[in-house]
Order: structure tokens, then C-alpha cells, then sequence
């Protein structure tokens, strides 16, 4: 075994990683109108089971050890010396949201695999063996909660549940579509092993890094999340007719609502947000008050309390304009996380390797939801966060610089080596 | 001739009436989950063709000159004895909303039949001719403007430019579905004969005449109408990374823009009101911040300076919120219609008629278009309403009571009998 000096100047192969980036972005490619490459490949759609067969190959290329368990999370395996030691673990998903980019998710999977390659290429054994993963339906955009595999994974949700989860937009199952592109695997779900340790490479998808010209994130935590499906029914009436007092007007309660929790997070600052991003109306026509209207309701706070005081904020909200409009309102949770505190060794650890490379560093809470977080549950982890250009993501023009992304799969390569390397003589 | 006094006592059928109701009503049928029996007949659909035919056929059994003009209204006409004279005229629409009902339109095109069907039972000849018309796309649903037949008809619109609108759902052009339906007819458009008057016997509704117990409105004339359409273009962004302050939501100022137009009506009172019956987000996800969204804003009032002020309101509203998310606004005008006032003569024609027939009445605005305003246009125009119960219409729940349709359409046949016998001698 080489000694730790050496294996401190081991870097990863940026150009390799970017060529795989690049690759597995055109699965389910979507061009914008001003040259933005961006991606939709929903969980389990065809997309999907093209851009997991791609990267699968490239597990089997390096000659890794691949199971595919019963809700299709892909794991890929390189042994260690030790036979008896737990792995360490590194990924995240490639699924995308329907408008997504080509970097979220994708680098936390790909950058595991460039660790991978550029162990393989130096000769290096490690004690422990080291495992990365890509997780199912991550996103939650086609199936709902997120992070469901992950989840799944740690034991957090049942794995009957999961199969029988149904789509959003065209209702098939779960379990059946993992079936029909071929990834119901059958290694068992949850996992019998936890990991020594689970760190996720990820962009940061946010403004922060950037604003303030920093380049590496050693993330301390994930904000707790509240999303809420609400259905909200009225009267459809004339829109000409009808006078103002005397309206059962379900688009006007939920955009009063949409409108109300903006309020609502303005006035409680600090991290707290608030979106409605997804809003229906019916018969959605320009002179019919709408009869109904179907929205989802999505709140983040990183302390518990103040998301729960959030929560409480919105009930009332609903409650009130229910009563005063004369509507009903169905409330359901579609998803419900409370914020996660990752393990401060492993936080620390993302930092001074940071530092000790020679980037600028800031430990940071993570505003999105990620698989790194069910992971927590299970084994210490953390999240090493590269910077997006304009802080955004979940868009196709979601960016990260090339440069970014080597210093982003260094810190998770001198960081993989330090725990695999625990307990070696 | 028969004398004035036999027949003021002359009645319609109102069994035969209801009938044709029913029959008409059963075209493009829709249940709701109560048993309601509503109505979706799109304007040049093949449900609008098969209701155009059933009526056209009724037309035709009567012994009616049968005209079909270049936009598609249908005018059938018993011809009076002065050939000189020009025909009193009764009608309204066949076309409904998405998820209408049985009453709104049909009512004036039926009753106009059973008016027709009345005289010729009764043998009676007038002296002015009498037409009865249904006119095209009178609802706007799926072609706008709205009331775009019989404003073509009075010579409002250009026939070309009336022909070239694009559906707003599946973008057909409407000159190609009237051929595709087989009523583009060889009768020019706009007409060349102003009717002597017209007289549209319709629903109101409303919850005004129910909420008053009152059977017939004469109505005084009908709210200005405008309708926008706006696109509001912002920044898609991940919900959970993008602080509060940084964000460009397409989907709140949609929002905000519902509530204001709601919070404008409110504080003006009056007859104001504003609706937001259509509001489509992109990308419409849970967890996305929206790039985009798409809405309609109505605004009326019975007093065009009143509703340019709404309008100015709205604008501003607009414009501070564009300026404050940092969003663009684009904006369209979908149909602008002042106030139209009817003649008073009619309207007191109506009024006395009713009193007359021993029913309770009242004058009153309409706060819904209607085809009458086109009329008014070119000839003495007032309209006749009979309750809606619960005040509901563009709803499948729409009803209104058998002995108030008959009502109201003997108060139609006594006006057109006033009017088709002025000059007799």
C-alpha cells in the first residue's frame, strides 16, 4: 500500500467525469430557446431506463460489483482488503425533474464513479470496499415522496408501500414500471449492511456559494420539507353574473393561498421558504368561476419548530378562507421530512480537506431535499456542494463550471480515501 | 285578421316547449355526480353540429326560409304580408360552455320556434315578418371573441378576420371547422337588412330575480365586458434553494394578480366584478418555482368610465408587480365590449307586457354579454329574463323552472306580436 502522502496527491480525471456528464445529459436531452441543454428524464420513464442502462455499463466496465434491489436502487461495489469491513459509501440519483438540468443528481453519481476509476488506474487497494450508488426517484416529480428509494433503503418506508405508489400525471405504479424497464433487482431493500460512511457530491442549487465566491460546501444539514396537495372545491358560476359576495370562487382561494404563504414566509425569515409551484383550475375557462382547483403547498425550514410554526401558519390560512369563501379544502401531505443534522466528524472532515487543497469553504445548511439525508439515518454522512451559476436549478439552464466540478470530485475522492483508509495498518 | 284583444290571449305551448329543451339538451350530454344533466356543445364541434341540425330540422318542419350565412348563424323566417316590411326579430345561441347547461341560449332560439309554431297554429299572420336566428360562437369558449356571430352580423368584425380565429384549445382555425361542419352558408355576412326589432328571451343567470321572487326581468342593457389574457414570464428555480428575496415566480404574481383583481371589485362595489377563470403554470412541479404562467382577467361593470378605471387598476397592479418579482407581463386583449344600453321603448315594451301577464318584473342590467348587444347595434333591441335557480349558469347545475320558461315565453310572443303588427292596419 502506497503511504498517505502519496495517495494526498491523488486527483480525479476532470476531463473523464466532464465527457461522462456530457453523455449521460443527452439521455433525455431538452434543448432551450437560447441554447440552454437541459434534461427530462423522470423516474422510470423509457428516458430513465436508458440513462441507468448507460451508467450501469460503465459500473460493469470498471469491473464493479452491481445489485439492483427490489425498489431498483443500483449499488456497484469495489472490494476492499478487508472482507469484514462495512463500505464507504458515495452517489445520489439521475433521475430529473420534467425541466431539469444535466448536473443535479448526475455528478454525485458520476463523480463516485470517476473516484472509482481513478483508484482502479492508480493501483490503490483500500480497507474498506467502497460503493457508489444511484438511488430511485430522487426527485419526486413523477412519483411521490421523494428521495423515496433512499428512503426505502434505510428502512423508512415500507417496501410494498413504495411499489404501490402511483404517478402523478398518468397513475401507473411504481412497482409495475420498475418492472417494465427492467429494474425490479433482487438484492433486498432495505439494506442489511449499513455503510461505514455516506458522502454526496452535489451542486448546490442555490445562489450562496456563488454570491459569496466560495467553492466548496461542507453541508451540515438538510432543511426539514412539508409539501401539502390541497383540493380546494367551490361553485363554478358565471363570471358576469355572479356578484362578488356570492362567490364560491376556487381559483381566487387558491391563489389568495399562494399569495398568503409568501406572506407567511416573509414574515417569519430566516431560511424559511414557501412555493406554490404546481396549480390547476377547472373547467379553467376565462368566463366560469373555477368549481375546483388542485395545488401543492411546498414549505422548508432548517429548525423544526419554525417549519411546524409554518405549517400551523398555512392551516390557519386554509381554515380561514374555507370559511369565508364558502369552500371546501382536502388537505393531504404528500411529503413530510424533518430537518436532518448531518455527523460533524464527517462535516469537518469535508472542510479541512477542502481546505488542505486550497479551496475556499463555508459549511452551509442544504435548502433541497437529498438522498444524503435518508442516509444519515443509517451511518454518518455528509454533502460536499459545488457552486451554480446564477443559483439555479431545476431548470435547463442549470450550470456548473468544469473547474468546479474537478475541485467538487477531488474533496469527494481525498474524503473517500480518508475513510476507507479507517483502521488499515 | 284577428282583433287585439284575441291576441293578447294567445299562449304558447309551454309543454312542447320544454320538450324541445330536453331534446336539444341531450346533444353532447354531461352528467354530473348529483344527476345534474348539463350541456357541452362547443362552438363547431361535431356536438354543435349534430344541436345545429336537430334545429335546423325543427325550422324546416315549420314551412321557415331557411338562410345560413358566411360565419355559420342560421336565420329561418315566416314571412309577414307586406313584403316590404322589415322581419322582427327573436334568437340567441346553441353553442355552451365546456361544462354548461340545457337553458343558457337555447332558451331564445327554442322559444323563438315555439313563438313561430304558436302563430301557425293559431293561423295568425303579422304583418312585419318574423325571423328567429341562432348565431355563432356566442360563449367564446373555444373561439374568441365572444358573441363573434352576431357581432359579425351587424357588421362589427370583418367577415375574413372572423374566419381566421384560431381555437384557443386545439388551434383549428374556425373558417375550416364551419366548412368542416358544413355550415359555411352562401348568405352574405354582415347582413343586409336591419331587423324592424329584436327580442332575446334568455336565463339570467344570476341570483337576482330568485333572491327578489321575481319571474321576468326587462332587461335595461348589458355590462361592459373586457377580457386580457396574460403571460407572465419569470425564472423556474429549485423551491428549496432560492431565498424568498431572489425569486422571479411566475405562479405568485399570477397569484397576487387573482387576489387584486378580487381586492379592485371588492373596493369598487357597484356592479364591478372580476374573475380569473383560467391559470396555467409551466412547469407545474411540486418543487419548482414557475417560469411561466398563463391567465385570463375579467373585468365588467354596467358604466364604461367605471370599468376603465378597473382596467387602469388592474394595469397598475400589473405593472407593480412585474416591477417587484422582476417578471414580464406581456398582455392581450381578448374581447372589449362597452356598455350597451337597450331602447327604451323595448325595454318598457317587456316590462308592460309582463305586468300585462300578471307577472312580478323588474328592470334590470344584464351582467352577462349576450347577442342582443350586437343587435342593438342596428335595431330597437331590449332582452327577457326569466330566474336562474340559485343563481347558477356555465354550470351543469344551470335550471330553470318549467312555468318560468313558459312565462317568459309568452311575454316573447306577445312583445314580437306587438312589434310584427306595428303599421297593420
Amino acid at each position: 500500500m502506497r503511504n498517505a502522502e502519496s495517495l494526498y496527491d491523488l486527483r480525479v480525471d476532470g476531463d473523464r467525469l466532464w465527457r461522462r456528464l456530457e453523455a449521460l445529459g443527452e439521455v433525455g436531452a431538452i434543448l432551450g430557446p437560447n441554447g440552454e441543454r437541459g434534461c427530462a428524464r423522470l423516474a422510470l420513464t423509457d428516458a430513465d431506463r436508458e440513462g441507468r442502462d448507460l451508467v450501469v455499463g460503465w459500473m460493469r466496465d470498471l469491473g464493479l460489483a452491481i445489485t439492483i434491489d427490489a425498489v431498483g436502487n443500483v449499488v456497484a461495489t469495489r472490494a476492499g482488503t478487508d472482507a469484514t469491513a462495512a463500505p464507504v459509501m458515495v452517489g445520489s440519483h439521475i433521475d430529473t425533474v420534467r425541466t431539469g438540468g444535466r448536473f443535479d443528481g448526475n455528478l454525485g453519481v458520476l463523480g463516485g464513479l470517476e473516484v472509482m476509476e481513478t483508484l482502479e488506474q492508480h493501483g490503490i487497494s483500500t480497507r474498506h470496499p467502497i460503493s457508489v450508488a444511484f438511488f430511485t426517484d430522487e426527485e419526486g416529480a413523477r412519483f411521490q415522496p421523494d428521495m423515496l428509494g433512499s428512503l426505502v433503503y434505510v428502512g423508512g418506508m415500507a417496501l410494498e408501500d413504495a411499489l404501490d405508489v402511483r404517478a402523478a400525471d398518468d397513475n401507473a405504479r411504481l412497482g409495475d414500471e420498475l418492472a417494465r424497464i427492467g429494474y425490479a433487482g433482487p438484492t433486498p431493500c432495505p439494506t442489511a449492511t449499513a455503510p461505514h460512511a455516506y458522502v454526496e457530491l452535489h451542486i448546490e442549487q442555490g445562489p450562496v456559494l456563488e454570491d459569496e465566491d466560495i467553492t466548496i460546501g461542507a453541508v451540515t444539514g438538510v432543511q426539514g420539507i412539508s409539501w401539502t396537495e390541497l383540493t380546494i372545491v367551490g361553485q363554478s358560476a358565471h363570471a358576469g353574473t355572479t356578484p362578488m359576495r356570492l362567490r364560491h370562487d376556487a381559483g381566487y382561494v387558491a391563489a389568495a393561498i399562494t399569495a398568503g404563504v409568501r406572506a407567511i414566509a416573509r414574515e417569519m425569515g430566516g431560511t424559511q421558504v414557501a412555493t406554490v409551484g404546481r396549480c390547476e383550475l377547472l373547467p379553467n375557462l376565462v368566463n366560469v368561476i373555477a368549481a375546483k382547483a388542485t395545488m401543492t403547498v411546498d414549505l422548508r425550514n432548517t429548525d423544526e419548530a419554525r417549519l411546524e410554526k409554518a405549517e400551523a401558519s398555512f392551516h390557519a390560512l386554509c381554515d380561514q378562507l374555507a370559511k369565508d369563501e364558502g369552500v371546501t379544502i382536502e388537505r393531504r401531505s404528500l411529503a413530510r421530512f424533518e430537518p436532518v443534522e448531518f455527523d460533524e466528524g464527517m462535516i469537518k472532515l469535508v472542510q479541512r480537506t477542502a481546505q488542505r487543497l486550497g479551496h475556499s469553504t463555508k459549511m452551509m445548511p442544504s435548502g433541497a431535499g437529498h438522498d444524503a439525508q435518508m442516509l444519515a439515518r443509517v451511518c454518518p454522512t455528509s454533502m460536499i456542494f459545488v457552486p451554480s451559476v446564477n443559483g439555479l436549478s431545476h431548470n435547463i439552464a442549470e450550470f456548473t463550471k468544469p473547474a468546479d466540478i474537478s475541485a467538487g470530485a477531488n474533496v469527494l475522492l481525498q474524503v473517500v480515501l480518508a475513510k476507507a483508509m479507517e483502521g488499515a495498518v
